[in-house]
């Protein structure tokens, strides 16, 4: 047994989807938060900044003595996940992996789709580990640098958004897929638009629940489950406080926690 | 006589637009520009951690050796002018009040419009400008936190842009606001559609060029102006290189020029 906590790092709220479902899969787990608002966002940044802001990031967790590191957000997954693995001793977990895999299942037709942002899309990090699995598998990827503050002026339902999605998803329609990978922790909040776009018989992969049961495989495999009769303890941090992360927070994890800042550059 | 170049910063590549009209203006002056690409946005983060970030870049700028500092960053003008010029002995120039002045002084039914980030919106820094200089304006303010990705995307001339420019006027439009302050440095790229939105008749406010007219009148008053025979030379520097930077500089600024990378955390 290891009853230290898990820790999840993301450029925001994004990740608090990935940590919603890890506290769901694996309910007897303390989870340790940890989000860059700061500096958010990631997704169009540089490989070597967004793995600088990643290293920062694990060091911070570690400082919270935590047994295994989710990075819950798509860009630093696909950017960084290597680098991380090397530079620190604890076990890293990305969601590019689990995510791949779970498009390799799923497709009928061996067309994948991905949705990303533009840090996402340029790595190739989902057509690589997808063809690790499945090399036959053809891999169309797309960066939709909108979807995130559409989603988060919370437009899901609007008309603009439609032709949002529309306009980035039209390649991948023509393509063919039958699996589109939402490649980015906000799309989900858009999910019900991005299905009705590409339509019914389209599969939508949201890698935050294959994350999830990744790391349930890990711990259960390797004797690290938290034994404790006590109630998990989350704890949630951020390196700048704003009412968008609290309202995100509560809603996601259906709770009200309460999140202290951290000065994430001194790490 | 001062030989010293003009520092310029901005949180990204939207400055560039406030660094070609000074040079146009000034185009005997040097300037040193900083673009925070690292941590860009700034628009949608707390007072505390921009102001935190703009002390950082004015500090960059001083180790250049510059006789002044223009903050081409609208949300940094609104949300830490007044620390910086505390905190500083270099004079320190926002973007704001510029724009605010041109806004009453065009103004003729005294009911104004100010678009802009999140956070320059929260500060009612432009109000507050406004009021200073004409206290029976009625200012109207509207976030717009879209504008920034769209015009990023290039997407000036869609029907996307159009619908959502349409959605955050609606109210100012119906104010009857006959003039609409520009109040981030990305809107002016979006200027033609946001002008057929609110109609011909209502005049819309680029604070680049006012900012610009006002560091010129300080410079001349103060006998700070550059003095010399060979032609300025400009720098640019930035906390994480991308390719948009220097796309959008060449294109603002009809000349290519090289970037440098600085790591801003360390000052």
């Amino acid at each position: 047994m290891d009853n230290r906590p898990i820790g999840i790092f993301d450029s925001g709220v994004g990740g608090l989807t990935v940590a919603s479902q890890v506290i769901k899969q694996l309910e007897n787990e303390e989870i340790v938060y940890f989000g860059d608002t700061a500096r958010v966002p990631y997704g169009n940044k540089s490989k070597e900044i967004i793995t600088k802001f990643s290293c920062q990031d694990v060091r911070f967790l570690l400082s919270k003595n935590v047994k295994a590191v989710i990075i819950a957000c798509n860009t630093a997954s696909a950017n960084s996940l290597d680098d991380l693995i090397n530079k620190f001793d604890v076990p890293v977990f990305g969601v590019v992996v689990p995510g791949a895999k779970e498009a390799v299942r799923v497709t009928q037709n061996q067309k994948v789709g991905i949705i990303a942002t533009i840090g996402t899309v340029r790595s190739d990090a989902y057509k690589k580990a997808i063809n690790i699995v499945n090399a036959n598998v053809q891999v169309y990827s797309k960066a939709c640098p909108l979807f995130v503050p559409l989603a988060e002026e919370g437009w899901a339902n609007e008309e603009i958004t439609r032709l949002t999605a529309e306009k980035y998803l039209k390649e991948l329609i023509e393509k063919g897929v039958d699996t589109v990978v939402m490649g980015c922790t906000h799309y989900p909040l858009l999910r019900q638009c991005l299905q009705s776009v590409v339509g019914n018989e389209v599969r939508l992969v949201d890698p935050a629940y294959e994350t999830a049961m990744a790391i349930k495989e890990y711990l259960v495999k390797n004797n690290m489950l938290r034994v404790a009769e006590t109630k998990p303890q989350h704890s949630f941090f951020v390196s700048d406080t704003t009412d968008m992360f609290e309202k995100i927070c509560s809603k996601a994890l259906e709770k009200r926690y309460s999140t202290e800042e951290i000065d994430i550059e001194s790490y």
